[in-house]
This record gives structure tokens, C-alpha cells and sequence, in this order.
């Protein structure tokens, strides 16, 4: 059983949601990687350099696969890293073809594409629900406009707001945060095949032409140059979940604020029993709001590691990199969780 | 399957040790919060306030007791905590004896014991590990006491020193850990039982003494007075934590440099396929040195964490608090993984 | 004297450059809120608020006022900013258009304006030193494209690289983040200007457009709506330097083990003395290397600890935004250092 | 002027107090350099290894000397340390004596011993203030024990507690943390003298005599191995400074909240104009309470920032030292000034 709260029977759902677990889940993992090592042996088809029967028999194989996770997890711990592991199970499933798999590529340009594989796949969500909560807040914004409030500053009340008014300006950070999304993606979802040491070098010729080819099999841009050792995509990645949580953290605490029993002015969507007590059946506890505050702290840390990360000794470097692995996931679940409680709020 | 690195079954075992999962697994953690519950009974059936068969009956169906966990995980998510719903699992299995189930206390009197008692089971392997590091660095000292090195200062040549010196350095730190923990024990293991606002105002007369008897059936300290929203105490641990992996991230970055290719003054121990390469089968990569800096990494962002989460509101805070079940198993599952890479290495 | 590295007379210039220092000084944002508050006469004189005598008065005093400091200090404490004193000293001097002084603004508006004029000159010069270095980088690469060394993953030889795709690597993260600020800036060059509580509600009619010729007045955007809680546009511009210190440290750690002595590949540049042993003259010690990896290692907390500020209590907060104060002078510094090593390296 | 806040003449008071800078100033810093020279040279003359006559010299030097802090720091930004431009002042004031300045010594030694002197008058000033602070929540206590007021979780009502409860719960951690410096101290005030790479080498025999005697004269412990690259005792103190701080964050916490106007149980005390409002003059700032929790939460960064600091390259590095050079008086400055407005409070 789970021995952290993102996995945990009891608690995984207050910090993350099943549709992001299911990106960053094993078996999601392992089938970034079968797909990205299904992706360049149907480019190389392409070009010739894999015989398109051998590439169909790989795709097939990598779609078919039935993964010994026991022995896969065994290799991982000596070798250190899954993909020739899983390379092994994957040639031995297609047969013939078995030789073609992995051809030219190093663990490294396939872990870093699975993993922005899975960047689409969870910024995706968070855009979407981005989008969802600037809805949500519009509404709030066009609806409470002439509701009014005291506007207080130092928890002191000074002069009137109205409801929509603070709506409007939590609006306006959302609103932000979906073009830093926009901008950014372009720099973060770039395809990684360059060789053990970034230079293709093992290709010979026809390097960068096989580069694009799988970039475009997986709908990915190409790198200008190799990031094995560039880390400032991935870092940015979590430091856009550090300004959304951020964002949303300071929703939370004011919602918290407004919720207290002296300030009566909000309380969160009543769930029969949610935020219930044992022996006090008069509160409405916050919930959500304290969640939300939560994950702002925790992923403000990630960002601070996931910075240090990016210090990748010479052509590559396991500590950092393994660091990156810890991040990028519970970064993901926590903000997935944080905006799933904004909207339910 | 799992989403984050410490329960994957491809990673699990870099990032943590299975001893230590043990500890923070979701059956140990509902298991703590049995004993809990059990020694509360005992110790009230020792005051006379309820009757010695029903606490047996408690204590035994504490043990026999079936988890329903899908049930569990469901009424947990709603209530926002696990204690009620294991009270009503509880005494359901404790028949008659139920009712007294819980008697007085608080769900966090209940979650703060049992995260005390796993502390214990945890620091107590982080001080075994610590010990024996102790022994292989002074054995390591006294071996190489002579065996000359060059001393490097900015990573240049200075003066000589011997491998047996550097050794000795790196025991000084552990020593003064191991100093550290035996002194923080007395603040961390310290049981909790102080009821809803943490004033034992439900039990009437007598909360004292129930508060001592409890602590004394589980081997804990009582506390001065409540801890529910003064965190110090735990917060502690983890900076414990943190200087420890600090250490041991100094010592895997002096190895590290030792077994770069230039260097090739000491290597990682031989395991076959350990580190190996697909492509370079001249390489020996130093896995663990590795995965010790980036446990020292993350720890330390978890330390900061804690820190924050000491700002606990008034005289509960679900944030800040659910934020401690994040950091301290992981926290503890690094550290444990760094002192096995350490030990190994 | 100071008390901290970044004014000290022995360390400024390790910490910082004289060149940011000028930015961030005392004197410096004096002058930026006195730039401010004429700005603000000068667009109500637009709209025949003020009279244009009164403004032009108070314009020439703000460039013209001796501001007693000592007083200064004295009021802002009791106060706890230094707005209201100043607008009395400005006032005073400012003769029968004093009374025009400050007309309808917050203290907020007038610290908020005043500190993104300093981001826009301070991130004027990162900008500038990025595209020098990218200048210095490309440079590198093609003049070394063909000299070959040793690729390293794990710090052990790998297979060969050119010492210019190493540059070119390194090239490519300073693109990025060149795309990055520019991307950013309309983000962040926003005027302030809205009142106590943020809704321009002292103004009466006319406030957004007062709100627009004072943005114009300063070259700045104008905000869609209040920002004073809604701090992202502040935190992604500490977040961007994280990013780039981040990938500064990066090349730093490269440099610093090539010039190990037995690496021996590079050596930062030879200034007589720099670097210099008391005891051991055959050093060359990679001074600027290491204080750029320090750099990258300061400022990824003040990223957090940005992030952390963005959590401000409803329509405005002292701590939060206090801690900017710390943030964002000490993160810029650093950064500027780490790019003045860069380029000298 | 001042670049930062803490040595602002405009902030400084907030972010520190005189009595904190006065430890941590470059005057107070070059004394305590010093202080260690004229040490070294008495511990010298007890062994007769120097002249009684030239350490008595030396001694009167250290006292007498007047610094030339332009030079200091010229020659200091060229060699990376103003230990070799100090010597040469110190020298040249001592005479004759002056060739037996720093004999045998490297310039982290004094460095280090230096910070330590800053570190006991620091940690001094730090245990004052929580005994007074101490004093001051005991006498709450007593005087609130039956003063009734709402125990609050979750921001609601819950059951009733009293002030003076609400006091000893904040007095308990304030007991732990004046244990926790006793306990740390005698890990922390340990003196540094060990030659160039650590090893005493220079000294030929006698070194660990030598060094017992310096250590002597300072009133500080020896060490039981060279500490150039284990910082435990270092990061320790600053790890204290996060735990108090962050119970005094907790503190400011509840009080900032119950000065809100709807809970209006408390506010911070009067002083004419402090936390003024110009346009609201009903308000009263809780400016103390703010600027606890912003050290709070620059602080808990500064400790993240120290644990990174301890990763030391073999046996000196500059980046992760310089790094203590910005963390300490900070860390210190900020804590200080948290603890003064806890006593205001």
C-alpha cells in the first residue's frame, strides 16, 4: 500500500485527482515510453533506416505488450534507469523487428519525451481548468457586481468593495496565467533524440532529418540543440504551477477569512457531512480552502527544487534529473487537486 | 498503480527503503491509529471511567479488527479526516465495548499520537543508520589514516591530506547528528490527548491524569500542555532531516568528483549492471552519490515547508496540518534512502 | 556601515553591481515615487483636475526637493511607509500646489508604480547582459565548433563533444529566456493607480481615465483592474531570474570542474592577485564560477518565498508585501552579478 | 546608500534592529577578524612559537589600527577575501611584530572563527529575547488564565478556551526553543584553526595545542576535527532561527487575526501614528504582527538556502560559503527584529 498521501487509499483525492494520477501513473509512464519508442521506429521507417514491416511490427508490439512490472522493476534498480529494461521486454515482444527497437536513441532522449508527453497531457488539464474557473469567476464577477462588501486592508475594514469587484481581480490573475500557458508551451513541448551524449553522433548522417521526423510523429517541436542538460522548459513548466497555486492560494485564504464564524460572509458548497465534527454539528469547516492553501506552499517548494534541478553537471547527470521525477508529479497533482477545489468552491 | 516516485514500482526502491515504507504505509499509519485508540481505553479503564472488559474488548478488536479501506477512503474524504470513520469501523468490531470507542478525545489528539509513534519507529531507524555510518567512517578513518590524497580547495590541488582525514571529517558531522536526535527525542515523543480546542474540557475532572496514563500505556512523554497548533516539535524532526541528508549530500558530493573519470580516485562498489550503459560499457556511474545530493535537494525544500507549516490558525488549521503528512513521510523515506545509499556505498 | 553582503564595503561587488545597486538604492526609489506622484499631477492637470500651475509646481519640486532623510526614516516607522512623509515633504516644497500633492492616490499606488519603474530599468539590464552573452556564447561556438573534448554523463567520459556545442547548449537556455522577458513585460509594466481599496472609488467619475494618463504619463500599461493583491505579474519576474540564474549556475558548475586541476580543460580568465592562495601559488581558484552557482542557489529561495507573497489578505497585506521588499532588490542584484561573471568569464 | 532593506535608511528598522547590525556590520565583522589575529598571535606566545614581545604588539595593533576600508576592499574584490588585505594593514600597524601575523594560519580559519564570535553575541541576543519573551507570555498566562474567548478550528467556533491558555500554548514552544540553543551552542561556538587544507600540515608539531589555545583565548570550544567543510554547527543555528521564528509566525498569526475588525479582540498597542491610514483614520494596522509573519517566511527560505549551503566541495568551496555570508546576518537581522515586536506586542 501507498506511503505518501499522493498515493494513499486514505488521503489521495485531498491532494490530487484520478485524471492527473493517470498521467503520471506507472503504467501511463511505461506507455509514454513504448509510444515514444514506437514513434522513432515509424520515423526511421521514413527514412528508410527501419524497414516499415519492422517499424509496424514495433508499433504493434509496443500497443500489445503485456509489461512484467516485477521483472521490469528488478533491472530498473541495478541499471538505475527503466528504458533498457523495458527496451528488453519490448524487442522481445516484436520479434524480428526486436532488433530495430531503440535504434540510435539513449535512455535520456526517451525519458525526456515521455515526459513531455506527459506535460501535454497535464497542462492540459490545468488549462482546461483554467478556463473552466474564469468562467466560473466571470459569472461571480458579472453577478455579485453590485454586491457589496467591506474592502478591508490589514484584516481592517476600510472602505466598501463589492463581491464582483473582488471577483474580478482574483479574474484578472486567472486570466494571466492562461497566456503564460500559451507562451510557454511552444518552449516546453519539444521532442528530446540526440544520442548519448546530445550530438547524434551515433546516427552518422541524417541525425537532425530523423530528429524532426519523430518530433512529428508525436506532434512535438524540435529542439533547436539537445536539453538533456537544459533544463529551463521543465523548470518553467513548474513555475507556472507555483504562480497558479499561488494565485489560487490567495482565493483560498480569502475565502477561509470570509468563512470564519465573525466574518459570516461566505461559506464553501455544504456536502452532507464535509468538514463535519465529531462533536461540534455546528461548523462548516473550509476544507477545500485549506487544501488549496496547502498545495500553494508545498508546490512553491517544488519550484525551488525543480530550480535547483536545473544544475545538470556536463552532458548529463542522475541527482538533478532524478530530482526532476519527484517534482514534475506531485507539482501536477497538487495544483490538478487546487483547481479542482477552486471550482468546486 | 502509483503516481508519484515513492510508491512506483519502477522507482520506489531509489527513493526510499522498504523498512521505512513500512512505517508511513497507509496499514501502519491506521494500525497507529488502533494503538492509539486501544491505549486510550486501557488508560481509561485504569481511572475507572470505563470498564475494564469493555477496554479489553477494545484493545482486542483493535488488533482483529478488518479495514474496510474502500469504505474508510470514502467517509474520510467527505469528513476531511480518517478518525471518525475508524471510530465507527472500530466499534462495530468492538460490539458492546463501542461506545466507548474514542471517549474524550479529539480526531487530532488521535492523528498527532500516531504520527508521534511513527516518528519514533522512524527516527529510531534514521539513528541505527547513523550509527552504523558511524562505524564504517571510523573504520574508514583508522584504515586510511596514511594514505595520502591530494587536498583540493575550489576543486584545485592544494596540499595533502590523507583519505583517512577526509573520512574523519564526515564522522564529525554524523557524531553531532547522533548527539542531535538524543537530544530532540524528548521534544518529539510526546503524546497528544487534550481534546476539541485542546483543553480537555469534555472530560471534566481528571483530563490530566487520563493525558498521563495515555502517554505512559504507549511509552511517550506528556506534553506541558497541548501541541495541536505548536508544531515545534515536529518541525524539528524534519530540520533534523534536513541537516542529516545536508551531510550526507556533502559526502556524496565529494565521492561523486573522487570517481570522475579525471579523478579515478575511488569508485562506487561493483554490483553487475549497476549503472551500466547501453552504449559505454567502459562507464561506472556513481548511482548512489547521485540519488544522495538529490535527496539532500528535496529535503531540504520539504525542511522549508515544515517551517511554514508551523503557522498553524487559532487552535486547529486543516492547511498547515495536512501539509505535515506530506513532508514527513517523504522527508523520511529520502533521508532512509540516503543513509542506505550511504552504507552501501 | 551595512550589515549585509549586498551593501557591504568589502563584499558589494561579489553580490552585486554598482550598476543595479544604482537601481535599488534608497536615493533611487525616493526619486521613483517622487517620479510617480508628479506623473500623477501632470495627468490630473490633463484632465483639469489640477490646475496645470499646480502641477508644473509640483513636477519642478520633485525633481528639485531635499528630502531630509533622517525624518523621513522617523515617520515611515511610526507609519510603516513612506509615502505619507514624503507627500509632506514634496508638499512643503511644492509651495501653495502642495494641497494638489497625492490627490486621490493610495500609498499602495504610489509604491507599486515606483517599484515596477525599477523593475522596468533593472530588467532593462539583465535583458541587455543576456543578449551580450548570447552574443559572447554564439561566439564561442563557432569559434570552437571543432575542438573536440570529452562529452561527460555522470561526470565519467562519455563519448566526444565539441567544446563549441557545448557553448551552443548553454546558447540555447539564454534564447529562451531572452523569448521569456520579452514575453513577459507587458505583464509586469503595469501602472497602479486605484484608490485605498483598490476601485478608484475617491475619484468620482473620470478615475480610469485619470488611471490612463498616468500609466501614459510613465510609459507604462494600464492595468486591466487594481493589482494590489494580485501579485503574479511581481512574483513571474523573480520567478524569470530564478530561471536564469538557474541556467547561469549551470554553466558555472560545468566551468568550475573543467578548470579542476585535473580537468585542466579551461581557467577563468588571469587578473593578477584574483583568485589568489596566501599559502599555495600555484592555484587559479574559479572564483566567479562559484559565485554564480551561490547566486543560483539565493535567489531559487527568493523565488519561493515570492510565491509565498503572493498570498495577500484581501484587498491588501503588509507581511506579503513587505517581503517584496526583501525579494525583489537581493534577487536582482544577484542575478546581475551572476550575468557580470558570466560575461567576464 | 543602501540597496537592501536591512541596511535601508528607510526599512531598516522593520527588518532588524541596531543592536542585531551592530553584530553583523563590516566594522564590527573586520573587529572580530581581528580579534582572531591577536588571538592567534597570544596562543602563539604561550607556546613561545612568537615573541612575547611581537604578540603583545600584534594585540595592540588589532586594537589600535585604523582601517583603510577603500583599500580593503580593492584588494579584497581581487583576491576573493579581505583575510591577505587585512594581514597587511594589521602588519604593517604591528611593525616589527607584523611577520608573525596569521602565522600558520589560512584565511577560513579566521573567517570561520570570526563568524562565531558574530554567532555567540547573536545567539546571545536571540536567548535574551526569548527569556524576556518568555517572561512576558508567563505573566499572560497568569493574568488571562480565566479571561473566556472563543477556541477556534478552522477559522469557526468551537468550544471555549481562555487568553491565558491561548498564551502558555505560544509560552511552550518558547521553553522548547531556549532549551533547543543550550543544547546547540556547544556545537556551534567552535573555534577554527587548521591550516590550509585542514590538516594542521604548516604547523608542523604542536598544532592541536596550538589550536586548544586559540580556542582558549576566544572563550570558544576546540574542535574535535577541522570544520572548513562540515557546516552542521552553522546551518544548525540557522535552522533554530526558522523554528522560533516560525512560532513567532504562528503568534502574529493568531493576533493579526484577532485585531481584525469583526473579531476585534485584541490589537497591537497605540503609538501616535503607527499604522496611520491617511484616508481612514478609523483603522488601526496590525504593522508588528505583519512583519513577524514576513520574517517567518524569509527566514524558513534562508534555512532551505543553508542546507544547500552544506554541500561543500572537498575541503573549501566559495559558492556555498559566500552563501552563509548573505543567509547569517539576514537570518539573524530578521529574527531580531520578529522578536522585538514580539515583546512590543
Amino acid at each position: 500500500m501507498a506511503s505518501t498521501v499522493f498515493d494513499s487509499s486514505l488521503f489521495r483525492d485531498m491532494f490530487g485527482t484520478a485524471e492527473m494520477r493517470d498521467v503520471f501513473s506507472d503504467e501511463a509512464l511505461v506507455g509514454r515510453y513504448l509510444e515514444a519508442e514506437a514513434a522513432l521506429a515509424r520515423a526511421q521507417a521514413r527514412m528508410g533506416v527501419v524497414p516499415t514491416d519492422a517499424a509496424k511490427a514495433i508499433d504493434a508490439a509496443s500497443r500489445a505488450v503485456k509489461i512484467d512490472y516485477d521483472r521490469l522493476r528488478r533491472e530498473t534498480e541495478n541499471v538505475g534507469y527503466p528504458i533498457l529494461p523495458l527496451v528488453h521486454q519490448l524487442s522481445e515482444a516484436a520479434g524480428d523487428a526486436g532488433r530495430y527497437v531503440h535504434w540510435g536513441a539513449t535512455t535520456q532522449d526517451i525519458m525526456d519525451t515521455a515526459n513531455v508527453l506527459q506535460l501535454r497531457a497535464a497542462l492540459g488539464i490545468v488549462a482546461r481548468d483554467l478556463r473552466d474557473l474564469r468562467g466560473i469567476l466571470a459569472a461571480m464577477a458579472r453577478k455579485y457586481r453590485d454586491t457589496p462588501m467591506a474592502g478591508r486592508t490589514h484584516l481592517q475594514q476600510a472602505l466598501p468593495v463589492t463581491f464582483g469587484y473582488k471577483a474580478a481581480v482574483w479574474l484578472s490573475s486567472i486570466d494571466r496565467h492562461i497566456e503564460r500557458i500559451d507562451q510557454a508551451l511552444p518552449r516546453i513541448l519539444v521532442g528530446e533524440f540526440s544520442g548519448a551524449a546530445g550530438t547524434l553522433a551515433s546516427i552518422g548522417s541524417g541525425g537532425l532529418e530523423m530528429q524532426k521526423l519523430f518530433c512529428e510523429e508525436l506532434g512535438l517541436h524540435q529542439p533547436t540543440i539537445t536539453w538533456h542538460v537544459a533544463r529551463d522548459g521543465i523548470a518553467e513548466a513548474v513555475t507556472l504551477l507555483g504562480l497558479i497555486t499561488g494565485t489560487l492560494g490567495k482565493i483560498a485564504s480569502d475565502v477561509m477569512m470570509m468563512s470564519a464564524t465573525e466574518f459570516g460572509e461566505v461559506s464553501e458548497p455544504f456536502a452532507p457531512g464535509r468538514g463535519a465534527s465529531s462533536t461540534m454539528p455546528q461548523k462548516r469547516n473550509p476544507i477545500s480552502s485549506e487544501l488549496m492553501l496547502a498545495a500553494a506552499k508545498a508546490v512553491r517548494q517544488h519550484v525551488a527544487a525543480r530550480l535547483d534541478g536545473m544544475i545538470h553537471g556536463f552532458e548529463r547527470a542522475t541527482g538533478p534529473w532524478h530530482l526532476e521525477w519527484v517534482s514534475l508529479p506531485e507539482s501536477f497533482l497538487l495544483t490538478a487537486s487546487s483547481l479542482a477545489n477552486a471550482k468546486f468552491m
